[in-house]
């Protein structure tokens, strides 16, 4: 049986590439984004780590839906500035999901940084939960560097500045299925989807 | 004798607020600003902690005016964003000191995050340089909240937003002398000071 599956984000790219990743796992959902729900309000994100706000998110759609519920919450951490932007990473030029703003910001705060100080992460918490009854949250994270001016025409938010560990290009290079092999995102909502059968059928 | 003493900064209320913190330890020093020596580029500061850009700074004045120098880094460091904006703090808005840009993208950043996880501290690292010869570098710390919007006119920086523990008024609501009495730069350089005669002396 299909179940029916809602993510609690507006971000189109997001939804893509969870379709994308969860299609992989062999999961038999249908995932809908909380597009189809204009009534219901955004939650305010007032955890303070990834976990956190995932998990606010996934069950305040759940509660409000009656429908199981996924949510993601992930940013770039960078080693030089004690793992900001992180949660913040959507909003880093102080308004919510400009990706240009917000990458140009952070280019010009590290500008004097050279570059055995560029090191940094993505990470992506991911939660499921069920109307009222339990929930799970899986992290995931993709090391790499940053580099000075951003590169690629893929992806989304901080992906044209970071280069993976081990590879040549940007995240913003690579295929959506190279990406999707290797990011937080994809290690998170693999390792959170190997838990959703158990908890469906439950 | 009066030893001169040459400040590598531009800053004038930094100028200001360190004439004042040096004249109470009954230091014979006269205070020069970097302004004195126009043709001195300033130097990159490429260090990744307050103590290194300090030291940078001092060590490159003194070397190019042949004058002992102190230079101090100071910065805001957000507990909930792992110690960040800290060395970044004057380009925090991606253009260097401008104060009003800094702090309203500060307080933009932290728009969801309550009370509770607002717990900031400024820190200064001080630096004293011979030309040619010896250095030295001592740390100073001031914790408290952060406020939600600024209050206050004195002061400059973050000062309006940043509420000493055990104090119901900003920094920027300070009398000089009460905020030179606690403050991360009048505890680094008190520090400081009490090893400066030794070293002109040697």
């Amino acid at each position: 049986m299909t179940h029916r599956l809602v993510l609690a984000t507006r971000n189109t790219h997001k939804v893509t590439e969870l379709r994308a990743i969860l299609a992989e796992t062999g999961l038999d959902v249908e995932l809908v984004g909380a597009d189809a729900y204009p009534e219901i309000p955004d939650v305010k994100e007032t955890g303070v780590t990834f976990a956190e706000n995932a998990l606010l998110k996934a069950r305040a759609l759940a509660d409000a839906t009656g429908l199981p519920a996924v949510a993601d919450d992930s940013g770039l951490c960078v080693d030089v500035l004690g793992g900001a932007p992180g949660i913040f990473s959507a909003r880093w030029a102080g308004r919510h999901g400009d990706d240009a703003a917000n990458l140009a910001l952070l280019l010009a705060q590290l500008g004097d940084i050279e570059d055995p100080h560029r090191a940094a992460h993505f990470a992506c918490a991911a939660a499921f939960a069920l109307p009222g009854g339990p929930e799970r949250v899986a992290e995931g994270r993709l090391r790499g560097t940053l580099r000075h001016a951003p590169t690629g025409t893929g992806g989304f938010g901080y992906d044209p500045i970071l280069q993976p560990d081990g590879d040549t290009r940007t995240c913003a290079e690579l295929t959506p299925d190279e990406k999707n092999a290797i990011s937080h995102r994809g290690k998170a909502f693999r390792a959170l989807a190997a838990e959703i059968p158990g908890l469906l059928g439950g």
